[in-house]
């Protein structure tokens, strides 16, 4: 399938089955926002929360933040994004439109007309007031990334969690930044989802943690299911580093239009909690009582997009089969990702097979995210699960009501296996484990 | 305990055990904004996630949203609130500070003056600009409420979900209101958690289910651990309601400083979806096959507080006794709730008991949210987990390495039995269930 072709199906795919809408479409849509619709939402839900497990829950190293978005300037001016998060932009004299400098080549491409304002840097953050008066003094930004929120608690969470390096505090929540050129679909928005962690070490362990952090990143999503051959780790060179990084690794994502980032892992260094330390003058420090030494830990930043990475699990499943002589488009979703993981369907609409299928409904949903749906034909209703990743469908027919056992049909192989439903959680599960590595 | 003490020990609890911190505390604190620290976010989540799963997973007739915060400002025309959701501000003439007018009795509470100017009215909107250009189009403002974000993809939902009225579409999500007078901890801030439903339902059903929405949500917080002496419903007189309800009920709490709204059961009719249609020109119907008719649906709305629940939460489960002759402070709160569910305590800090601790807490935390602990005495430690509501306490001891037993401690009776490690998730369920009602 051409690229282009897979991109345009699965923009479709995601607004026809209630993943992606664009925002506020009733209005002539708004900016490049998106909303996501009931599957998007559950699917959305699944990467963070698969996220959140395997980075705080599973561990005992890591530790949660949710900081606010309404933030102060003076950590912006401390972080240095108010002087550097910017992009250069030049302006149209003619037709006034503008532009950013590094993507047009001397010529307006609305107007072709070449005279053009000097590039001058803007500021990509989003800015408002807080408070009834608008001032200087009641300037909020919106912050444009997670990371800030874990420096600046440093010294709290030291304090109250008894965590001593190496540890990491990590958030999942929104961001937003200006951009002037949003666009693939929801690759780049102007608000977007963020799964970031610090990851606080003894300096001389930095380099170790860096490799062990991007390998670990590396292999989470292969877990959630993207094959290895569509992923790959791209060391940047010393010349693309930022100023306070020893060393950074993307993980890219083979997308329809080019290698495109998923996740940064950084070494930080020392630099954001100095930086801090010496605008706020509180200390950013740790003690050690082993060593009776004082040090600035360096930081590891794993840094991933959920949104994004949610947009990964889905180009990286779209795949269509031949099914009885039909083509069959298929979400191959690792059903931890899945939005639905067990569909629920009376053979037809009677109302004996759908009180069944409703009471296997109430026992199932609070172990797996359940459907139910007695729409149309039960063919249809594969075909329609299929195309958004549903892993199992679970069929309640006649014979369900003489001898208690369902129908369990597997959504890769469309094999069909019977099972009783008193089995149903450890069948379920065992369908599951085949996607486990 | 005095109402006032109550809420000092809470709010000294919430910081010191790392729930909740000031924003941007090292910069001083920002405008009455919030972070959520390691136990808080873990909390705040076990909220939603609960409201999600009542409310979403285990409903057939209720799908999830999740809208963008950034919203032009034609959905807050059709909705009123751009001419509607204002505050009455007077500015004092003589030290030029700004007041809510009706907070104030003629004069300035800073100066003392009774030069103050004619009341206006200030729209508690935040708004910014997207894209490069700040001007008139460019306006975007965040959302002061997520049900906007229901209405405006209703068409969407509907064509997508194949659901039909009664049908809700649900929503988790960060809203923003430029409070004048925030305070009284989390319950009034300007950046807050909102968990909202719209239920559409034929215009004549619609008492029925607004009834069974505030009688099904006010059953919600019982469930999850209030006890229902602080809790109150408050229908609303006629006066008070909004132009477009037919029907308001308030879930109230016992709060320190008296009953405060917890959440608001509405019937909103069909004002919102109508505002919209004929704002944006796009049809906000239902067409029922089976009647053959077309109509505009109804809207129950049960709007709910996430932070606000959290606060509530926490006051309702804080309690003070003795035990062993000293005085304890407990959580009580539901293990649906508590931010750590198991704390896996090594008897002391031996590398067999810490690794066998080590071992039990990876089989565990795929499960429960399990917290490791080697600090300190084991009675400390137990009494700091008391404080933060962890219900079940897991000590390995040096008889766990010769039988592979642990002793598990209940937090309110403080009594402890001897379980085998192999039958933990069973046993641990069962000292919860202890919990349901």
């Amino acid at each position: 399938m051409a690229n282009a072709e897979l991109m345009e199906k699965i923009v479709s795919l995601c607004k026809r089955r209630g993943f992606i809408y664009p925002s506020a479409e009733i209005y002539g849509g708004f900016r490049s926002t998106y909303d996501y619709g009931p599957l998007g939402v559950a699917m959305l839900r699944n990467v963070k929360n698969q996220w959140w497990h395997a980075m705080v829950e599973r561990r005992r190293d890591v530790v949660g933040l949710d900081a606010s978005i309404l933030s102060t300037p003076k950590i912006w001016e401390a972080s240095g994004h108010l002087a550097n998060f910017t992009d250069p932009l030049v302006d149209c004299r003619k037709c006034k439109e503008r532009w950013r400098a590094d993507h047009i080549d001397g010529v307006c491409p609305n107007c072709g007309s070449s005279d053009l304002t000097p590039s001058r840097e803007f500021n990509m953050m989003f800015k408002t007031h807080a408070g009834p008066v608008e001032s200087d003094g009641s300037v909020a930004y919106l912050r444009p990334e997670t990371a800030q929120g874990m420096f600046i608690n440093f010294a709290n969470v030291l304090t109250t969690s008894r965590k001593r390096p190496p540890f990491g505090i990590a958030q999942v929540g929104k961001s937003f930044r200006n951009e002037i050129t949003p666009g693939n679909f929801v690759f780049r928005t102007r608000e977007f989802e963020q799964m970031e962690m610090e990851f606080f070490v003894p300096p001389n362990e930095a380099q170790t943690w860096f490799e062990y952090w991007y390998q670990e990143r590396f292999a989470w999503y292969q877990e959630n299911g993207i094959p290895s051959e569509m992923l790959r780790l791209r060391h940047h060179e010393k010349e693309e580093l930022s100023h306070y990084s020893a060393g950074t690794v993307d993980i890219e994502f083979d997308f329809p239009w080019g290698w495109g980032e998923l996740e940064g892992i950084a070494n930080r260094t020392d630099f954001d909690l100095k930086s801090h330390q010496s605008a706020s003058g509180e200390k950013l420090e740790y003690f050690d009582q082993v060593t009776n030494s004082r040090y600035t830990p360096y930081v590891i930043e794993p840094a991933a997009g959920a949104t994004r990475a949610m947009m990964a699990f889905l180009i990286a499943s779209y795949r269509e089969d031949e099914v009885e002589g039909e083509v069959r488009v298929v979400l191959g979703l690792h059903p931890k990702i899945a939005p639905i993981q067990v569909a629920i369907l009376p053979l037809m609409r009677k109302a004996p097979l759908m009180e069944k299928a409703g009471s296997i409904f109430s026992a199932l949903s609070d172990r797996f995210l359940c459907d139910y749906d007695d729409t149309q034909s039960i063919g249809k209703r594969y075909r329609r699960q299929d195309e958004v990743g549903t892993p199992v469908c679970l069929t309640v027919d006649f014979d369900s009501l003489e001898d208690d056992t369902v129908t369990l049909r597997d959504r890769d192989s469309t094999s069909q296996i019977r099972a009783k439903v008193s089995d149903l959680p450890s069948e379920i599960d065992k369908l599951f484990s085949a996607f486990e590595r």
